[in-house]
């Protein structure tokens, strides 16, 4: 007998399959398609492990990872909002809000209050962990971006002050990776990629 | 100053987003395209903590994940090989194992040695974290498999007797998700998606 506990979090792992089908504005590097949040958020689970050397506090390697796997499971209902989208941003908090009580209501109840946690932690950026999953889930579309001639950045028109703009959030966290998301923005700017303003 | 080893490590980061382009047999649920290793990795790392409850012996969640997050990464060189092909699976170890030494190979030596030693862990199957990741490399894609009508088994005319033996290896790591496993098969079975015999 498969018990009611397993029922609930294979459902929940099926229905967290969409996730690879809500695409971002970030392009991956080898294909002419954009990058989707399942991609995206293993990408983060091994820069987390990766880089937490660089982390200022000290960080809990496997609270971080869980958040940068879980963080974009509300986009399931909420879309990605692209974060140049001002207008988006205004409604994300409620709709994302929503989609994480449906979502992580799926699971028995220990681990959907687990899990929300986990989500409510990374968008409160407060505790070391989300932080540092903060500056990650910005610094990775950077480099991706940047890796591939600026296109995301060209096809919206984004301008460096817009860059420089939602990379600021996060001073405190990490001398090191502060200093690599300085250096890429302003050599996007040098190297024509990103246009100044 | 961005330091050489930051440099290695966003090398690494930047070549293992080609994880993106390698395609497997498994159909993700909602779009018609397979799933690539970047997903599929995800979904276990998901998986290993939602399900650690499972496992029979003690398991460190943390290097569990690791593993799952980079056990596909071989692949970036050495290509998928579909699990019922009889004749790839020959070459594959020596494939795989050359594709770990360059992959790793583009970290600092720390981390070159400890992420190469999670690979060659997931490989060896010896240690409970190796055998939890294992059973849930197996049971995702069982899962997705039989909950998109068998498609994968329809396209390459899999009979039951091979799901039941590729999906054997794992006896003593979890009862219930062998249980599961068994329960998948036989009503696939039943309901026609898979070909008995």
């Amino acid at each position: 007998m498969i018990s009611e506990r397993l029922k609930k979090q294979i459902g929940f792992m099926l229905e967290l399959d969409k996730l690879k089908n809500i695409y971002r504005q970030t392009y991956v590097l080898n294909e002419d398609r954009k990058e989707n949040d399942a991609e995206h958020s293993w990408h983060l689970a091994v820069l987390a492990f990766t880089l937490a050397e660089y982390a200022n506090g000290p960080v809990d390697v496997l609270r971080t990872i869980k958040m940068v796997l879980l963080h974009d499971v509300v986009e399931i209902d909420a879309g990605d909002t692209y974060l140049y989208d001002e207008v988006g941003t205004i409604s994300k908090a409620e709709r994302e809000e929503k989609a994480a009580q449906r979502i992580f209501g799926l699971l028995p109840d220990d681990q959907r209050e687990e899990f929300y946690g986990l989500w409510r932690e990374f968008e409160d950026k407060i505790s070391n962990e989300a932080k540092f999953a903060g500056i990650l889930d910005r610094m990775q579309p950077l480099l991706l971006n940047y890796s591939k001639g600026g296109i995301s950045w060209k096809e919206h028109g984004i301008h460096s002050s817009q860059v420089k703009q939602r990379n600021s959030g996060f001073s405190g966290t990490s001398e090191e990776l502060d200093e690599l998301i300085q250096a890429v923005i302003n050599d996007a700017v040098k190297t024509g990629l990103l246009i100044s303003d």
